[in-house]
Parts: C-alpha cells; structure tokens; sequence
C-alpha cells in the first residue's frame, strides 16, 4: 500500500496537515469541496480516560481542540470510555478517571457552551452503529490495522476488543457525519479505515456518510519519555518520572526536570538524533513558548544543561499551575462535572439520533412499510 | 474438549433435553437450584426474519415456543434483525420480513400477552453489551465455534460478522439473565461461550448473570428437504420445493409433497438410513399427529408411496391451513403488528434496561461516584 502525505492550507488550523489515501492534492481539494457541499464541517475527536493526563496529551491534542473550538468550529469531543475497557482495567478507576478527564479538559480551555463534550458509552447509537459496521467489514482488512499488527505480537490470547476496536472508532466519527478528525501520526490507517467503511456503507446502502480526513497534528509524539527519549512520553510508562502530568505539583514537576535523562555534554543544543535528552526538553520549550528551538538555544547558550533544567522548570511551572489550580478547581465540584457530561452527552445524542435514524432505516432495521403485494 | 449429553427430568417440557458441559448430572442439579435461587427462571430464544418460515422452523422451534408459553413460564422470544444482517442482504425485505414473522409467531399461538415478543435492533443494550463482553473475549476462543470454522472454508474475504456474532448472541442471552435457551443441536457451543462468558464476566466485575443452559429440541433439524433428504429442511436451499412453508397455499403443499424424492420401493416404511426420502415424509407425519413412526407405517400400510404422499399432503394441509389464513389475517393489520412489536419491545427494554444499569455500574460506564481522596 502506497500513503501520499501532503499539507494542505485549510481554514481552520493552517498548521495541521491532512494525510489521505492515494489521492494527489487536486483530488482531495475537489473532494473537499464536495465533502462541503454535502456535509456541514464537522470536527470529531476522542481522548481515553485513562491514567493521568501529561504534556504529551496537551501539546498533542488538547491544546489543538481549544484552538479549533475558538476558531469556531463545529467540534465534537467524547470521552471514550468504551476504548478504554478493551484491556483490562479497574472500575472504580474508570469511573473516577471519566470525571477527571472532564475537569481537565475545562482546565485546559474546553468550553461547553462552544464545543459539545460527551461521555461515548452514554450514547448507545455508538455500540449499534459498530455492530452495522462490523457486518461490512472483513476480517483480513481489519487484521492488516497496524497497531493490532503490533500489540498481538506481544500478547498470546488477543483479546477481541483489541482487534476489532477500531470499527468502534469508525463509528464514534461516522455517528455525527464528522468531517475532519484530529489525531496523531498512529492512528492515520484507522481514519483510512473508516474513510473504507463510510464508501463501503454508501455504496451499499445510499450515500449517508462523508469521508472522514485525518488532521494529524504535527506536535502529536513530539515530546520524548523524560526517562528514555527514544520514545514519546506515555500514559501507560511504568516510571511515573517520564512523563510531566497537567496536576502534577510544582515541586513534582522541578523534581521531574532535574531528573530528565540527559548526556554528559553540558552545552545546550537542539539535536534529536544525537542528544535526544536535552532536545527533548527544549522541544517542550518551543512548544509552551512557541520559540523555534534555535532561538531557544541561543536564548539560553550562557547555561548548562543543569542550570537549562531549573530555567525550564520554572517556564513549565508558570504554564501548568494556573491549569493545575483550574484541574482543583473542578474536581471540588463534581456535580458540576457531571452536569457538563450530561448536557454534552444530551447535544450529542441529539444529533447521534437523527443520524442513526436514517441509518435504521437504509440497514432494512427501520420502520417496517408494508406494500399491498406483500401478503 | 469433551461433552456430556444428559437428559433431566424439567418441568417445563419433558421432551427436551439439556447439553451441559463437562459436569455430571448431580452437579447439574445442584447448579439448577442455586441458579434458580438466585435467577428466576427465565427463557430466551431467538428467530431470525430471513426468508419463509417452513415446517422445519415450526416443529424445530416455534411449536415448543409456545408450549413453553401456554405452560406459564417466564418467556421472551426475539426477532433477531441484527443477526440477519451478518451477510448480505436486502433492506426493503427485511423490514417486510420483521413483519411477516411477526405475522406467523401470531398465527401459530405465540400471545404477546403471555409472551415477550420483540424486535431486537429496538433494544439498543444488546449492542452496547455485546461491546463489553467482545472485551472479555479471546481471538482464539472465538475462532474454536464450529459455525465459523464451516462456514469461513468456504468465503474468501470472511466477513467480520460471521467471526463475532456468537457474541451478540451471548448478549442477548445474558441482557435479559435468562437461564434457558432453547436452541437447534448445532447451537450447543454458542450457549457454551455464553455460560463461558457469564463466568467470566461474573469472576471479572461481581456475581451478576446466571449461567444459561442450552434446550435442546429433539426434533430440531429432524425434517429433512424435500429435494435432498439428506439435507435439513433449510430456508437458504435454491430449490423452492424443498420446503414447505407455513404461508403456502394447499396445491402448492400437495404439489411440493407429490414431488418429494423418494426411492422405487413402493411400500411405505421408516428407514432414515435407507429410504431417506420416505423416512421424511413419515417424520414429518410423525410430528404433526404425535403418531410413532410404527404406527404411522403400520395405518397406511395398505398405501404405495404415491398413494401416501396423497394422504399425508391432505393431514398437511388440514395441519397448516388454519395456521396460513391467520397469517393472512395478521398480514392484513400491519399497523397492530407493528404494535405488537413496540409493546414487546417496551416490556423487553424495561428488563434488559434494569440489567443493563447494573452492568454499566460494574464495569465502570456509571455514573461516576468521586472520593475525597481522589481529588
């Protein structure tokens, strides 16, 4: 398979770039257009409520929904909590993660009155639709899905929800006609696989769905594992000092830099390839500050990389405090919270149902209409 | 893996017998009544509306159905529309079909004032359940069930359902807790994976679902096709004369009967390994007048095979005419099956719904409940 990765200058957020299948840029841009002709801009995203939320996640995506969201966009944010049962996981965890999430994502600048933000295992038309779905798919096609490819490898009994998750992804975006998904760089071939699965459900059924496209962030993995910067800073690292979380307290977060992986050269510079530890810490720079990394590191040449850390720390500080205090803020009012989740999931299924409607009756589930020579 | 066949002496239909696995009859007993306490006795089944219904469905089936019912028990029988659509077919009909079945349930005793009768893709739990427990599931352990292995020899590119669908049967079963579930022999290792899957789901989040236990009807897949009397009667066979349908008409029931395929030998005698064609037509003589197959050989023993097909299409059609013009009847009043249906459906949501929160609170979807100390 063949994956043409082009940038096109889309309204919306001019830094994104758009990754589609096989198609050169005039295709996409007459596509575009037709998309727009038949449906409304619509921006569908989903962030798992798992673990505690880092850096990695805000310059990777939530920073960018705000963004969209200010940008005045027609946007869409779940939190999947139906992704996140698929390996085992602690109910009461889930819970309380689902309620932080929400807190989080107010902190950061996600405002309900301008994005619709929801619970995805509130709204059931997401588990019917996949089921739809699930029956026009088959399984050498999701078996070709990269990241099952690779998480089988590790694992001797596959779980099924690893498998077949991602015709629930494809469900969650085709459920409110969305348009555009922001994602990161990993999940390319699921938005392709949805892309497959919308044309295969017109062909079949009529013309009801858009093609989704992919909006990959260019940020997305960006930020390195503070402990081992070969790889992106993650959730699910068993040192908690990898990764800089949105609640972690001043002190946690100075200590975290000091303790980054470093070289033995003390010189600040910006070279991944070669000194993956201290380019790590001044990508984090550039992208709270929004410096290019050189400017950075001549800002900065009169420090060593020990004295770069606590000049750091006090940058990061400064950004996730005021975050930090709002995380608090929320979490002391939980009923709100839920209050947040319940009118979101309400906008939601709104739309989710209008949609669902017209998919009941194209499957043949609909309304049954009986005609005279039927007896 | 091996498999014990035992037959218990129920109440509720002494003809049938119970497929368990790997236990002895005293571990059945004792399961059945801590089962019981804790469940009350509660019987699913299902029907999918894809094409006629034929008499093989009748006697392998819906004739029990309403045995079970007319006995009181605790019964809800469902159209299963969302299995109709694991392969290909056509929307308009099956939406008539939903309908038609509906039709023939009515016309052959099943009450909806005594039955649970509904239309499965209106409760939107089965798929949202199906979702959870696909996450309790092992590739492996789905790949073992012995339809998928048949069936997947012969198609190229396996269509996803085909593979997953034992699961949403496990859901169907498991949303209503129901304890039984009458099923044809070559269900037996669904019902497994659903007893499986409750275990499962009940060591994984809590005692929550009883272990439902497979019914099996002796005379399930007993009638043979017309055609090809090695065959069961079956809805899929090309040849219309293979079956005979509860809606046709009586020259369609003589003329399908007259040319049944039997052997040279004209007298009539039961012998399924020998003469499976006159075998047949004894058996389903057998089934409609509760007659032994020796008595029935013994009564016409003055007839030739030609002669008997005369005598059995009249006791056919004696047997089906009433049944066919109350469908008729049923099938003028779409509006009061549709009826039928949305009241079926309410009472089947109420149940399942009830189930469902308790599942949802389990696994973590619930409303979440916030500690103090997680702030």
């Amino acid at each position: 398979m063949f994956y043409r990765i082009v940038t096109i200058n889309i309204s919306f957020c001019n830094q994104l770039k758009i990754i589609p299948r096989r198609r050169n840029v005039e295709l996409i841009k007459r596509y575009c257009a037709t998309n727009k002709i038949l449906y409304p801009k619509t921006i569908f995203s989903g962030i798992q409520p798992t673990g505690s939320v880092h850096i990695g996640n805000y310059f990777g995506a939530i920073e960018n929904w705000v963004k969209l969201q200010e940008n005045g966009e027609n946007v869409i944010w779940s939190i999947v909590d139906m992704h996140a049962i698929t390996l085992q996981h602690n109910s009461t965890e889930l819970k309380e993660n689902i309620l932080k999430l929400t807190a989080v994502l107010l902190a950061c600048g996600i405002d309900p009155n301008k994005s619709i933000l929801f619970q995805q295992s509130s709204v059931s038309m997401h588990a019917e639709l996949s089921w739809i779905l699930a029956c026009l798919t088959t399984m050498p096609r999701l078996a070709h899905q990269p990241q099952y490819k690779e998480k089988s490898q590790t694992l001797k009994d596959v779980p099924l929800g690893l498998y077949i998750y991602p015709i629930l992804q494809t469900a969650d975006i085709l459920l409110y006609k969305a348009t555009h998904v922001p994602v990161g760089e990993d999940q390319v071939q699921h938005i392709q696989l949805a892309e497959h699965l919308a044309q295969k459900f017109n062909t079949t059924y009529g013309e009801t769905f858009p093609m989704p496209i992919a909006v990959i962030n260019k940020d997305f993995g960006r930020i390195k594992s503070l402990r081992d910067p070969l790889q992106k800073m993650s959730k699910s690292e068993s040192d908690t000092k990898s990764r800089l979380n949105l609640t972690d307290e001043p002190a946690v977060l100075l200590n975290k830099i000091k303790k980054a992986v470093t070289d033995f050269t003390s010189v600040v510079s910006y070279d991944p390839e070669n000194r993956p530890g201290v380019s790590n810490l001044v990508s984090i720079h550039s992208m709270i500050t929004g410096m290019s990394p050189e400017e950075i590191c001549k800002e900065v040449k009169h420090l060593n990389t020990g004295q770069y850390k606590l000049f750091l720390a006090d940058i990061l500080i400064d950004k996730l405090n005021p975050i930090r205090e709002k995380i608090q803020l929320y979490m002391n009012q939980p009923k709100y919270l839920q209050k947040v989740l319940h009118e979101g999931t309400q906008k939601a299924k709104d739309i989710a149902f209008k949609n669902w409607l017209e998919v009941k009756d194209k499957v043949g589930y609909g309304t049954p209409i009986f005609s005279n020579n039927q007896q």
